[in-house]
């Protein structure tokens, strides 16, 4: 009984901290002024030639995310690398002589890229530099300054409330330093991010315990490519399931030859491919394989092969919020991945081969 | 045995375009001058705020290729995009106003997002933009110019010989227009791809045979991390195996979690993280997992589960030579995913829900 108590504590955990997003997302929110403060001293952001955000792993699909959401906001190309790929071919990235803001993402702050990343282009770029991060860490001394989202701060190895706390963090900080435009939007998505996971936390629950799935398959375009890749990231790392994560279109250039009966393919539509998605949807149920759309509108679909997850409220619907829309859809891999988790008797709270911090002896 | 026959026919056609590279890549190099001269109508390069390589599958990957060389060659950064996210994303990518060279890259000359793509940058801002075909096709029209390399026209559904020539060839072809600096290097390149060939084949089929690997996992950075995404897609394509494809130190960062004994883990190591790969290699042996390591050095590994094709010539152990790397290996995938697929009895040259041309109705 001991045994298993201990593991049910565990498993609450993690799954806690889930449930927590919408709640600490409201903490986030509350606490945008004082963290737009911080970032006064990066502004004016034309100062910069180039927006990098970097990161590893989650934090770098966060970036992915939160990309999209700068630049749209920002009106001009804000960049998302990995950590690696910046500090090991910064000059692949970046001009001779330019001058970059980095935005060094790391829940610990202790992750050994980003380090890397933001000394190598601070000593060769003189880039200036704010680190993000959930715990605080070491991450901060090596940057101009720091935001510690310690609302969102987790004991579980895998980040999940994090993802999407700091996802709508960084909506925020963009938004202050543009005379709170879209204040108004990012204001709703904690109340939004709880609707959402009520709205679809029953087909996730459905779909995680159905065994006939052996494969999951993520797809999503520009916004939403880091969510897909959080989403089958979340599926591997607790579930240990074999999930993949491709652009939307991409998916029909080769990927989609392997498909068969028991793959189950999860579609995250954007605005731009709308026009494309029946034709994608029918190809894949062509194969055999299953498709869950998420989605904000009903579609047309009447195969029975095809199930979807709509969240249709107004404010989501508006194509001017597309931007945020990651922010309510990371549970969907994180709920996914811990019941897929929990239905075979392996324990989120510590899975295999990982660590909560990832260091790299250099 | 008519259709025995028949079916070793098709066989040999992938199989013979793959062992074609090399005699393709000498033609190649012996037309760089009369490309280099069609390339001259977009010269001074520096005119263009942003040069953007594009395609679909295995198009963009070679693009990804490519677009370290010409980064490294031009001292600039050069931006490999998919043409899905180009055509639907364009101000992601592009600062208002910019002026871009774009390379639209397609062995049909008829993959539709690819002329979405150029279009579109061509009516939003004036982009001027280059086809870069092996058949011909329709691209050519929407384009100001276009190269066709037909010594490599394919009959086979998945691209193969197509991928190393079309990638030689725009080395060269920035090459021409930064005054043949590096031309001594890349005109070895047939030589080589052929070495490297005849250096790993045994190698690779004996991997291609060994019905105890379950999935293979590609790691690649930079330079090699287009090359690991087209060994995963030929294997998924040609074999319909589960083949993955991560940048190697993000590997670390989750994916590696799933690892098991029945896993092939190929790595592609770059010289910017040759401090690291004893780690990485540690942790993955750790899992019970399997190595091979493509290199140019013989490494220190002493574990039984590390296996090693390395291809030591001086040229390729030359630093400066590295970002032509990725030409040398792309016949590993190809290799690896037409042995795996014969010796299914699967054939490679009508690969499931493929199609040669990949069109999408708009």
């Amino acid at each position: 009984m001991f045994e298993e108590d201990r593991f049910s504590l565990t498993l609450n955990t993690t799954l806690s901290e889930i449930y927590h997003q919408a709640d600490s997302c409201r903490r986030t929110v509350e606490r945008a002024r004082e963290r737009g403060r911080i970032f006064e001293q990066f502004l004016p952001l034309k100062d910069y030639t180039d927006i990098l955000l970097t990161g590893c792993g989650s934090s770098h699909h966060l970036a992915m995310c939160a990309s999209f959401g700068w630049s749209e906001m920002l009106s001009r190309p804000v960049v998302a690398v990995a950590a690696s790929e910046l500090a090991h071919f910064p000059e692949h990235y970046l001009e001779r002589g330019s001058k970059p803001l980095v935005i060094a993402i790391s829940r610990s702050g202790d992750t050994t890229e980003v380090r890397l990343a933001v000394e190598r282009l601070k000593r060769e770029y003189g880039a200036r530099s704010l680190a993000v991060t959930s715990d605080g860490g070491s991450l901060g001394n090596a940057c101009d300054a720091e935001i510690v989202f310690d609302e969102c701060i987790e004991r579980s190895v895998v980040m999940t409330q994090a993802f999407t706390c700091i996802l709508v963090g960084m909506y925020l900080l963009v938004d202050s330093a543009t005379g709170e435009q879209r204040a108004g939007e990012i204001g709703q998505l904690a109340r939004l991010i709880n609707d959402s996971v009520l709205t679809t936390e029953n087909g996730i629950r459905a779909l995680a315990d159905d065994d006939g799935i052996s494969r999951f398959f993520f797809l999503g375009s520009g916004l939403m490519k880091g969510l897909s890749d959080e989403c089958a990231l979340k599926l591997t790392e607790m579930a240990l399931d074999t999930a993949f994560s491709y652009r939307t279109l991409e998916f029909r250039h080769g990927p989609k030859a392997t498909l068969n009966s028991k793959d189950q393919v999860i579609i995250f539509p954007v605005e731009a491919e709308r026009p494309h998605l029946n034709t994608l949807v029918a190809e894949i149920t062509a194969t055999g394989a299953r498709v869950l759309v998420v989605d904000v509108q009903l579609p047309e679909f009447t195969d029975s092969r095809v199930a979807t997850l709509i969240n249709s409220q107004p404010e989501i619907r508006n194509p001017k919020f597309e931007v945020f829309r990651p922010a309510l859809y990371a549970h969907i891999g994180q709920l996914l991945a811990y019941w897929r988790a929990a239905a075979r008797g392996l324990n989120p709270d510590s899975p295999r081969h990982l660590a909560r911090t990832v260091i790299l002896e250099v």
